[in-house]
Formats: C-alpha cells, sequence, structure tokens
C-alpha cells in the first residue's frame, strides 16, 4: 500500500471526525461585512488556528485593521517546493432569514439525490472547502507525520467584505507569505462528477450611490409635484445604464475587453452545457445580457453591471405616502480582460453625474476593486494537480471560467508575483450567497481525498 | 361678557391643562399602519373616549375589523342643527428614527421663532389637531354646561393606513353619523397668521408592486450576465411613468382632468405664494412637475404618480454581490378633477404589465384609492365659519385647496351624502409624516379658540 493510499484510508475511515470539525466550525457566524459580528469572525480565525496547531502547523491569529488573518507554516527540512494554499473563513450574510428551513448557522445533514448534503451559511462558500485541505493535510500528518511539500496555509476574513486589509496585510508579510504557487479553495467543479480548475476570473468593481433631492422626508400630498422624488432618479439612472442589446452604455466600459479566442470558444461549445437546465435551476425563466451571446460566454468571460441592492422611502408594512429625501443603491460590474477597475469606476461615476438632473446631489461610496485575471495554463504543477484530479475522479479535469471575483488571485501576482490554481469542489446549485446554502458530503470527503492527491503529486514537482 | 368671550376666556385660563392632556395623547405610539401597534391604537382609542365621556358626550370605542374607531354624541333637547366632527387618533410610523432629535412619542415643548411648539409624533396630524375641538366643546360645557348645537364626534383609526374600515362602518351607521354638515381638522392655514378652508382635496390611488425574476437569490459572478434583474426591471418601469415634460405617461391617466378655471387661477396668483420660500424650507433645490405651472397649481390641482418606496437585493451595512429574486416598490398617485381611481389604477397595471420582458412576473398590491373632491362654496354653514375665523384671526381666511388626500370627505360625500368644511390649524413646516413632526403651541391654543367661535356661530344656522 502507498503512502497515498495508506492517506486515503485514514480520511474515509476518519471522516465522521472530519464532518463533526466542519460543523463546529460553521456554527459560527463569521458574517464579515456586518460589525455587529466582528468578535464572531475573531472567534472563527481562533478555532481554525486551533485545529492547524493540532495537526503541527506553526498557526498564529495574525492582526489587521479589519478582520484578522489565520497564517500557518509547515516547514520540512527537505522539501523541494513550497505552496500555499487559501480561503476564507468569513461568510456571507444569511438574509433573508426567512426562507432558510433550518437557522443557518445551525448546520445538519439532508438527504439529497446524491447522498448527504450539509447545509449551513458557508458549508461551500468557503468553510467547508478550505477544511477540505485542512483535513486532507491533518490525514497527511497522521498518517506519515509530515507533509510532501512545504506548505503556508492563509485564511482571509473579510473576502466576502472586498478583502481591505489585504494589501497592507501582504506589502508587510511579502517574505513569510511567497511561495512557489499558491492553491485557492473557493470555486465550483465543472459538474457534481466531473473536477475542474479555474483559469479565468472576472474582476469587480462595488459601488454605493446616494441621491439626494430634498432636507428631509416630505409628504407626497403637500408636496407631491413640484418635490423631485430621489427614487424617480435612481430609476432614470439606472434604466439608462443598459443599451437595448443588453450591453453596458458607460462610455469606455468595453475598453480592455477582447473577443474570445476562437479555439476557446469551441472548447465551451465542446463542453455541451445545458443553458435550460442552469437558467432553470435559479427559477430563471428568460436570459439577460448581452444579445448573441451564450450563457456560458456571459458569465465567464463578458463584463456587467448588476444593481445588487437598493432602498429608499418607505418600504415597511402598509403605505406611507412619503416622497423620500434620498435614496440609495448598491452597484457592481464584473469586468473581463485588461478592463481597468479604476477606469470603470471613474467612467461610471462621471456617466450618472452628467446626468443629474438640477437641485439633485448625489454622494458614491467604493466597496472594492480588482482587474480580471487569466492564470497561465503551461505551469508545472497544473499537469500534477489535474492528474490528481483525474486519479480521484476518474475523469479529466475542465480548464474552465469562473463568473465571480476572487481578489486574492490577482493580489497573489501583484503583490507577491505567485501564480494560482483555482481547485474547488463546490457545485452550481450550492446556493452559496442564498438561503439554505449547502455542500454535499461527497463533495467534502473527495475534496479532502483530492487534496491529499494533489499534495502526494505535487513532490514530484 | 357674552357666552363665547366667556368660553375664550375659560379656555386660556386652561390651556395648561389641555396641554397636559395633549401630552398624554401623544405619549401613545397608535401606529395603524404597523400590526405591533394594535393594542397601541386600542388605548389611544379609549384615551379619546376618556375624555369625550369626562365633558359629557355619550361616547364609545366602536369594533371594526380594523383598528376601532371612536364615536361620541352631545345631543341637547333643542338644537337646531346638528354637525359631526372628524379626526383621526392614529399617526404615520416614526422613522427614520435617527433623525429624531428626541424621541418621538416623548413629547415636549421647545423654543421658535413662533414662540413655543409641541414636538411629537402626531402632535400637529392628527392629535393636535383633533384636540382643538374637544378642548373647544371642554371649554363649552364647563362654562355654559351645553354646546350650542349637537355634536357628534368620529375619530378613526385608520387614516394614516389607507381607512380600510370606513365604509363598512358608515353602511352599517349611517343613521347614526348623518348629520347637516360635517368639519374635517386634518389640514392647513394659508400661513402662520392667515387661517383657511380648504374646499379642494386630491384623490389618491396607492399601489404596491413586486417584481419577481428568479426562483431565489443569485450570486452575481455565477449568474451576472444571464440573469435577469428585478431591480433593473424596477429601473426600466419606474423611467417609463413620466415624459420629459414631467407629465405622467400612463395612457389615460389625464382622462377627467380639467384645466383651473381663469378666476380660480387668478385668485391663486394673487395670494402671492413665495415658491421659492416653499421649495426652501423643504430642503429642495429645483423644482419637478409638470412644467409651466405654478407649484401652488401643482400641488392643489394637477394629479401626480409618485415612487413612495423602493426595495430589493442587499441594503445592509457592506456590500453583497447578489442578484435579488425579487424587488418591490410603493407607487401612489394623486388625483384630482373626476380622474376615477378605479381607472387609474387599472391603466397603470396594464401600462407596466404590458412592457414587462419575458420572464418577468408582476404582482400587484392594492393600497387604498379614492377620487379627487371640490367641494361647494355656497354651503350656508361657509360664511358662519368664515366669520368665526376671521374673528380669532382678524383676517378673512383663505378657501384653498390641499395637495393630500383625505378619504373620510369623499366617504362623507359618497355614503352620507354628507358636505364637510375642512378646517385646520397646522402649518405646512409642521413636518408631519417627517422626524421631529411638531405643533406650534399658538396653533393649538388658537385652534382651540377658533372652534369655540365657530360652535357659536352655528347657533345662528
Amino acid at each position: 500500500m502507498s503512502e497515498v493510499d495508506k492517506v486515503l484510508a485514514e480520511i474515509d475511515s476518519g471522516l465522521e471526525g472530519s464532518l463533526s470539525r466542519l460543523f463546529d466550525f460553521l456554527r459560527i457566524p463569521s458574517i464579515s461585512t456586518d460589525p455587529a459580528y466582528k468578535s464572531e469572525c475573531r472567534r472563527a480565525a481562533q478555532w481554525a488556528v486551533d485545529q492547524l496547531a493540532g495537526i503541527g502547523f506553526e498557526a498564529r491569529v495574525a492582526d489587521t485593521n479589519g478582520h484578522p488573518m489565520v497564517v500557518a507554516h509547515y516547514r520540512p527540512p527537505h522539501a523541494s517546493r513550497h505552496v500555499l494554499f487559501y480561503g476564507h473563513y468569513d461568510v456571507q450574510p444569511p438574509d433573508p432569514l426567512a426562507l432558510w428551513t433550518t437557522p443557518p448557522f445551525e448546520p445538519r445533514l439532508e438527504d439529497s439525490s446524491r447522498g448527504k448534503r450539509i447545509v449551513a451559511r458557508g458549508s461551500s462558500d468557503d468553510k467547508g472547502q478550505l477544511l477540505t485541505f485542512i483535513e486532507a493535510a491533518r490525514a497527511w500528518m497522521k498518517t506519515t507525520n509530515a507533509l510532501p511539500v512545504a506548505v503556508t496555509v492563509l485564511l482571509e476574513g473579510e473576502e466576502e467584505s472586498g478583502s481591505p486589509s489585504l494589501k497592507p496585510f501582504f506589502d508587510a508579510n511579502k517574505d513569510e507569505l511567497k511561495a512557489d504557487l499558491a492553491f485557492v479553495c473557493d470555486s465550483s467543479q465543472w459538474d457534481a462528477t466531473t473536477p475542474a480548475i479555474v483559469t479565468r476570473l472576472r474582476g469587480l468593481v462595488g459601488e454605493e450611490i446616494t441621491i439626494t433631492t430634498a432636507g428631509r422626508d416630505l409628504h407626497s400630498g403637500m408636496y407631491g409635484g413640484p418635490a423631485l422624488n430621489p427614487i424617480r432618479v435612481l430609476a432614470n439612472l439606472f434604466s439608462s445604464l443598459h443599451n437595448d442589446d443588453g450591453s453596458v452604455a458607460v462610455p469606455g466600459f468595453y475598453d480592455g475587453v477582447s473577443e474570445l479566442p476562437e479555439a476557446t470558444a469551441a472548447q465551451w461549445k465542446g463542453l455541451g452545457f445545458d443553458e435550460a437546465a442552469f437558467l432553470g435551476e435559479a427559477g430563471l425563466r428568460a436570459q439577460s445580457g448581452e444579445r448573441g451571446r451564450s450563457v456560458l460566454e456571459k458569465v465567464w468571460a463578458r463584463p456587467t453591471c448588476e444593481i445588487n441592492g437598493i432602498n429608499g422611502g418607505y418600504t415597511g408594512e402598509g403605505f406611507k405616502t412619503v416622497i423620500a429625501a434620498s435614496a440609495s443603491a448598491k452597484v457592481s460590474f464584473r469586468l473581463v480582460g485588461k478592463q481597468d477597475p479604476v477606469k470603470v469606476r471613474a467612467a461610471f461615476r462621471k456617466y450618472l453625474t452628467d446626468q443629474l438632473p438640477e437641485g439633485v446631489s448625489i454622494d458614491f461610496h467604493e466597496h472594492g476593486g480588482s482587474a480580471a485575471l487569466e492564470l497561465p495554463e503551461d505551469s508545472p504543477a497544473l499537469p500534477l494537480a489535474a492528474n490528481a484530479l483525474r486519479d480521484e475522479w476518474g475523469k479529466e479535469p475542465i480548464l474552465m471560467g469562473s463568473g465571480g471575483s476572487i481578489p486574492i488571485v490577482g493580489a497573489f501576482k501583484r503583490d507577491l508575483g505567485m501564480d494560482a490554481l483555482l481547485i474547488g469542489f463546490a457545485l452550481d446549485d450550492d446556493r452559496i450567497h442564498s438561503p439554505n446554502e449547502k455542500y454535499e458530503l461527497s463533495s467534502f470527503h473527495k475534496g479532502v481525498r483530492s487534496w491529499a492527491r494533489i499534495l502526494d503529486n505535487l513532490s514530484k514537482w
């Protein structure tokens, strides 16, 4: 029995313990975007440090101006290679709470067509995913008292809130964090039986806008007519964001956006992606976005503009005949190719400001920004990881794109000169960021096994 | 000393007691639109019944399917005339709470350029106003042990939430409520020193809309592009509600709207209304509404469409990259002339539904509707009331319009065949429906005195 087979056997027999630890982790409501949960974020970081230290890592909670980082090192004397593993311990807010079948921070197992699944906020994004790596390392240490390569673990606590502390932390800890390659476990498979390595990521620009028209809320009887309504102003501005063909109307927005190379377009076409099933699973009855482009292209290779939230006037029970003094909204852009987040933000602000009616003021508040990334497909580690995934899943992994934005990958490249491979075991129907988020027990189990194999293969690098 | 002079002297010497009773009334958070305050609404009704019974009225809390009515009668043996006095004991929600200087249901006196003012939710709309009548009746009873005419008092508890119980209550109590004339105390003066009788009222149609595009909230990375965004749909719909000239774009909306008669237009022009001051007081830096019309005309004689509230996606602290499954808004129309609320509602629903993109569903929820009213200026009671106001204020009252909607006036006419005179002592800067609502102490005091004089003059009817 080879070393890795012993490790895999240990993983199989220890699955119950792994799951119990994941449940402990999921019970901590580490919502990074809401200041009310600050101490819970720290508690989650400390929990992860305790786990890593228990396995044999040199681990610490590293303070930042925001939520802390978890940094842990395993430094064997003779390892040829050094990899960094990244995940995040923070989670999205669980609202709307009413749509959860059971409380979001009380994890449970439920039956599904794929076996058991774990239901809780963070089960997939990203606590379940990051624990696949830690449990793989635990099994290696338990079985062989060593890991095949040097490993640094970096867990962030602000991934869901724009990662404001990342750059200062990287700047201050460059030497400690630099490795030969980073692994990020925060992405999806191609499907439930086909692993994937993500090589394209969209960037993100987040903006918050407040429109103010009056000094106070006004009675719509006494002022309705002459009073400017900020919700109407917002509606007019937002209706100008897209052209009739579904493209974004902000001037200069498409600077840096290239058409997909023909080979890539052909490869994606060959995937046989079921658009109707993808849309149907989300309850979408029609398709939006740029006319004449496929769903995969829209999500993996085209930029977007979305209104993520809007609020103004009276929104409680019943009715209130009020004209609000101000109204606000959160808007984000997904970026691709060489789109510059700084330029996109400026163009957006100018576009709205130029259209403002007289007597209306607009305030902008920045919520993070990151460029898109296309990862090199010639990294020597890529086939090693791909082979490990093929061995575990019995299928060649798909080299795919991802519509989401993972600013860390940009920061690895920009601040640490380090490439990253994105390997995750989430599924598209995991309801991440939504009520009743879940992670298949098989995703968790085979995820742990996959990392055990990848660590093994990396010793051949 | 005439009888009325003795009553006025009693009002002056008893002001402190009147104010203390008003403060007790204001401490009851009778927010009718929010089910959480149901018992507080009943408490406010009971408080008013206790006051009226204490004065000598035959008073009761009358149950409805919603919040109860207060009904009280004073029936002297030989009164020639019978009037009904209407007010409402319910108040608007106080939010946004953060903008109140002191808690909304802890009334206080503060200094103002016009002397003292009473600050609390409901101080003006309508608890302070309705108490001017009750305190006038109290002074008459205390001084003469009688009122000059028969009086029915009707206080509603659902004025701020669409008055759903009014019609059934009127239908069931027609004989008990019918009087020669109704007085409604829920309106403003022309200015702080000039009384007014309102003869025009705008109608109201309230609608709540929910747009649904997906089965659940979606991640804007994984679905951004192909996913329909309900907030974008709402923005597009709302941007279509008005034409470039500020008029409402819903087809048929202006059916039944007439141009102002020349004489009325000239009279209003002669009022020397200071548009800049009116807008400036509200913090409005520019004017909206139909191009080429005056502010008074817009508020008193033109219909409007307003978005009173909008809500969708993530609106909490920080940022959430979500595409909401649904978004909702509250929209209202102010009606004038012969506009039909039923037709306006239907036209609005058709206009939005006809524009809906494929794959989008829309739900409408009705929030009350009432036609506009133009009151007869030849009622014999009108000069009696006008003279009483002139005697108190030393100025001829202005016969004006009101932009607000008081459905009760329509119900009096439609269900009970009864005309109404609208006499109130509120001021345009009372911040009704807004934080820091106030009522001038002088409005309260001279309001009580005005009703004492009106009751006196009505004995000559």
